[in-house]
């Protein structure tokens, strides 16, 4: 599992070129778009100085520029890889087409993994020769700073293939967790569908302002989850632990969502609440405000990478 | 609003007097169990020193003590107190006396907030003379960490009363946030129910453990909206804003989460999720790592603070 072929040069691609590099691997990437590549190759110059400034990496950024290399089709990026992480655009039919060629330019030890976060694995993989080493490597957007990615088979893929993917992504120091059965949306996404759907809800029947609802969040809960995650928290707030918890305050969530009912978010609660964000940052800020974003994503993990090293 | 009474002693309680001393109010702190009051400042000692070796407070501990006094009894705590917070029994018969008592002991202008987060304003306020002085001011454990504060009124609390209250709260330090209608689980709990009825049910049927659940927050979704919530995290996620966002991926949100119902928590699915939890965190060291959560909270709000403090 050293060499490394990224498929896609968007924001994905490069941030995968990024997380693999500087883990030591060689990769090599390819976009099928002419000079696309060329272009990705700068942004990821630009990415690197940033992990840089926010303590992020080691290595010179230089150093891991060296290990990425432009590939010239798709059967020189993948001909001798170990591992392809493919970021091509979300449509089955494109993903079909591409797994098809994958699976002929690739050596048979290959893993084929794909970076969409819609298409379940056997979506793409049904009928190939090479089906069983086709998997979903799922990550949250930037994953050169965010760690999740969710790993998701299909029910033919080989086991072997879920376990060397896991591992390749804990070596290159991402978080993989295993989705252990194929389902809409993998894990991630139901969760955020799960809040979002609520707080959609609740500013849509007036109970609260958009603006005070992602305080809650973000000066309540998600501290916790910030650094625990859902089941640890409601273990650690009561005394006996999870079964203790869910004696105490299952009933009252029960209670509290029983009757719910979700509607499409219509037009009229869309408007209102582009029009809440738009009173707190104007469209034209938009750009500065992601580039805020991800330096406080930078620091938040830097943080957290101190503090476990804190706890060791 | 300078004087504080501070009803009850227990964690929130003392949580509470911290709050409030270290922002230079005087507070007096009552607890009708002898004795309970004088245990107390001991140990809003020790959660000052604390907070002082988290570089979160700049007095020294023996200043922000000075502040606290131990009241006799109810009536000499809220006797010329300008804001009550109560921190008694989550028992609507308790509430509905404590409030009897507190309407008739504190002065005409005193607000009287519960730290409560089951019972409505409405309910331990009705007919009482100074109902409209009533208010919910609903705290997340431990309140002098995590600054949220969930600001409840009744159909009938003075609309001075919810701005002094939400005044007051930010003057301190906290994140006060209005709860515009009453509704059950105000709210965050709301919030912390949709995202764990989810994360049950994923369990319940098999799809992920609990371990890689809470890594898909806390090393995912949790590192967001640690700074941000969930609608800026989606008004960044599309370029043209929310309603973009709701355009792109409104309806896949939708068909992942219809059709899903939640059952009430079985007892074979309670003893699954503790038995997981138990072998990644055995019951014995439970207070260890509730101190270590508070270690971490700590960390990560002083790491927001200076974060916010570059930002500006």
């Amino acid at each position: 599992m050293e060499k490394i072929a990224v498929i896609g040069s968007g924001l994905i691609g490069r941030a995968w070129a990024i997380v693999f590099a500087r883990a030591g691997h060689p990769v090599k990437m390819y976009d099928n778009t002419t000079g696309a590549v060329d272009k990705a190759l700068g942004l990821i110059d630009e990415g690197l100085g940033e992990l840089k400034n926010a303590g992020l990496i080691e290595d010179a950024p230089a150093t891991i520029m060296g290990r990425i290399a432009a590939a010239q089709s798709l059967e020189d990026a993948v001909g001798d890889a170990d591992y392809v992480q493919e970021n091509t655009s979300e449509k089955v039919d494109v993903k079909r087409e591409v797994y098809r060629m994958l699976d002929e330019a690739a050596p048979a030890h290959c893993i084929l993994a794909s970076s969409t976060s819609t298409i379940q694995t056997s979506r793409f993989s049904e009928g190939l020769k090479g089906k069983h080493r086709c998997i979903v490597a799922h990550p949250v957007n930037p994953p050169h700073v965010v760690p999740i990615v969710e790993v998701s088979p299909a029910p033919w893929t080989a086991p072997e293939v879920i376990e060397k993917t896991r591992a390749l992504q804990e070596k290159v120091g991402q978080v993989p967790i295993t989705v252990k059965k194929e389902v809409e949306g993998f894990i991630l996404n139901r969760l955020q569908a799960a809040l979002l759907l609520e707080s959609w809800r609740l500013v849509g029947e007036g109970y609260v302002s958009v603006e005070d609802l992602d305080k809650t969040i973000r000066d309540g809960l998600g501290l916790r989850w910030a650094f625990m995650g859902p089941f640890e928290t409601i273990d650690l707030n009561a005394p006996g632990g999870v079964s203790d918890y869910a004696a105490r305050f299952g009933p009252a969530f029960d209670s509290m969502m029983s009757g719910v009912e979700y509607k499409p978010w219509g037009q009229e609660l869309i408007a209102r609440i582009e029009a809440e964000r738009r009173k707190m940052m104007p469209h034209e800020k938009h750009a500065e405000r992601e580039a805020w974003r991800d330096r406080r994503l930078m620091a938040l993990v830097a943080h957290k990478r101190a503090q476990d090293a804190l706890d060791d």
